[in-house]
């Protein structure tokens, strides 16, 4: 840190007396960085360089706005898009045009899809899938892999027992305030288990949908997204891609298009609109039309910098070819991460997509080595911890910098590992946390 | 209308094709006002005027974008503040320091909230608060008066019977896709209609809330809203205010305040942000912390314009006191209505708070009325129906203008109802709908 002043924790344990959990996000909460110490607020953000309100710069090698910015904080493009949209106005009783251009645009991206409807949250149009399909099927049973958001839908699944979502959304994670009587609406199977979902199906043969994240840790086994598409077609399920977090990250559009299994609707959401707020659901027509017998309504969904901004953020996107980018990139952090620990003989475990680069180092101090890295890299001018999503503005001598620095701090955690010194006589923070929390 | 083209319709009719039900506000649905023949799509907005696709331009004596936009289109002072925090970044991985000043803002126009969590839609803003209530108390079920949302929380209560929220929401609602299990957890019972609420608390002892809109159509009986309260308090029932439509149109913050009833919860949105998106939840601390037990979380709740667009509106609305402006516009509009009407011999009820004027005329051919009301008026030049939401930008020329184009109009439907012509010669378009409806 360059100043010693840290205006940023002053207003987050103001903002812990008045908004509960302190912040919006849980995974921008500051006690999962650098409790008592990370900067926690913003007062510029470009490119991929983050000044806090005490005007320190920081080049932001963590979570990029955990996922939005691929093209950069702050990108000149799409901001100089969403400007005219505010000069032009942002609202007005009739609709804006922009939220058909922007349709028309996903559709083209993914020729299997006919129909979508947008909404501003991933959670939203996580909800509005879910209602769809249960709309379509007449059903209401749900299996899900992977993290779907905050909805009473998604949480009934650890009304059986906090333990169901463990894998897939955030340890410690109560279903308080869940309506109980959707327990046993929604069943959780295991990335890459075919057999767990099969079991699901047998055992509730009403299932309406499959909703599962095409990819996050690991990479699909042979045949297994295959698998879960012949299950779903040949048990009438809707089979729906979560695709808010790994779409536009590997192609120019959802990752399916990659494994070439193809959903029958699809969220998008993050990366969409560049640090705007859009997200969308597509599908075939087939089912989107059963939106036409519920009701899927809301004011701000009709507000017009969200379609500007992901039209913008489609347009740049392929012009740059920011998947190909960010994910090269992403080849290069996981291929030095695993060169810096080798050297260090640390045993470190590199997981997720490219551009959605994650390690963990397998000791019992890993959260202890988890607070020193990034203690010790923002001392260096970084917002760092062992997860980075790539954006196109992370370039070779930001990477080059970035690895210097993290080479140091893994031969100090070398050093710890073989015990020539101990982590807990470098650390001057409180160690931080795993995960959910109730906050003081 | 001045052009003969209507690139909006056509633009419509290829929505339709591929966004479910056309519009992502069932409000903003073109079949509500004049079917193939409303504009549908906007290029510009300002003050109290709206451009077409094809730059006609229109004063917009109707909804202002469905009560977002109570300082009028593109204000100036508010667009300032949102072009500054698009330059300096709308995002981050850190948080951004305007939501913590919004929130502040809030409790000080609210002196018994200590607490806010913030959302970007209504629906969302609605669900957070039911979480929270149900978390608080260990309970699940709600009584519920008045209109709150799409989420299936709400739409349960249609599970019974289709009729359910008729009086509450908008007729014809299928509860299609909302999990069968959650029936009988949401009761929904009549505005000034204490018996019913007492019912309902008779019955179900184990309430988590009551939530309601504070006014909608009609005053509050004398000491409905205080009994309401008390039976909460009496029961540990958390009371929650969705102010979402009825904050900031006739005081500075809820209309809680001019009655002095007090909730436990109360939730914004629509006029906060003046057309960007921003909701929010504000509450006692006792009941808010409860936020911190269960996991309420999302990504796009972090992006920077919606609550600097709520910190730039509050402060607007303050100065020129734009709850005084636009009740006392409203007044002027329900007077003008009601001599125009009894002028011409119409059967005329005038309903709404002053800032949210409703009309509708007694009478069989009511639909026919109103679209030809809106066709009438759009001629001249107005996007104009049976309800007009006010704004500070609403001047006395733009209302003797509408007075006298709707004058014109008020003596055609006295022709009609004395039968001295018909409606039905007169009407260039289908009838408009009157509420939800599957679309071809």
């Amino acid at each position: 840190m360059k100043s010693s002043k840290n205006s940023g924790q002053n207003l987050y344990k103001k903002a812990k007396k008045i908004i509960p959990g302190g912040t919006h996000l849980l995974s921008k909460r500051p006690e999962l960085f650098l409790p008592n110490l990370w900067p926690s607020y913003y007062s510029k953000s470009k490119g991929c360089h983050i000044w806090d309100l005490d005007n320190n710069k920081f080049t932001d090698m963590s979570f990029m706005s955990v996922g939005t910015n691929s093209l950069g904080y702050s990108n000149n493009t799409i901001d100089k898009e969403v400007l005219l949209t505010v000069k032009k106005g942002n609202m007005s009783t009739l609709s804006c045009p922009e939220e058909v251009k922007l349709a028309e645009k996903l559709i083209e991206l993914h020729d299997w899809a006919d129909m979508v409807r947008f909404a501003r949250t991933g959670g939203e149009a996580n909800a509005i899938s879910i209602r769809i399909a249960r709309a379509s099927t007449g059903r209401d049973k749900i299996a899900v892999c992977g993290y779907h958001g905050w909805h009473d839908w998604y949480l009934s699944a650890n009304l059986s027992g906090n333990e169901s979502l463990e894998n897939h959304l955030i340890p410690g994670l109560n279903p308080i305030g869940v309506p109980k009587e959707l327990k046993n609406t929604v069943f959780p199977f295991n990335y890459n288990n075919i057999d767990e979902l099969k079991e699901i199906i047998r055992e509730n043969p009403d299932l309406a949908a499959v909703k599962m994240e095409v990819v996050r840790s690991f990479e699909p086994k042979e045949g297994f997204l295959e698998e879960v598409r012949k299950l779903c077609t040949d048990n009438n399920i809707v089979l729906i891609f979560d695709e808010c977090t790994s779409g536009f990250r590997e192609t120019y559009g959802g990752v399916h298009k990659k494994y070439n299994v193809i959903p029958d609707l699809c969220m998008f959401g993050k990366a969409l609109g560049n640090g705007y707020a859009i997200t969308a659901v597509i599908g075939i027509r087939e089912i989107m039309e059963s939106a036409q017998d519920t009701f899927i309504s809301s004011t701000f969904w009709t507000e017009r910098i969200g379609p500007t901004a992901g039209l913008a953020t489609l347009k740049e996107m392929e012009k740059v070819k920011s998947w190909e980018i960010i994910t090269a990139t992403g080849k290069i952090i996981k291929n030095n991460w695993k060169r810096m620990a080798s050297a260090n003989n640390i045993n470190i475990q590199i997981t997720g997509m490219d551009a959605l680069a994650t390690f963990v180092i397998k000791s019992d101090n890993w959260l202890k080595y988890k607070t020193y890295i990034t203690q010790s890299m923002l001392e260096k001018g970084f917002l760092a911890a062992n997860v980075v999503y790539s954006s196109t503005k992370h370039s070779k001598i930001i990477l080059d910098e970035y690895f210097d620095s993290l080479n140091n701090v893994f031969k100090k955690i070398g050093d710890f590992e073989s015990g020539i010194s101990s982590v807990d006589n470098h650390l001057i923070s409180d160690v931080c946390h795993s995960g959910f929390k109730r906050l003081n």
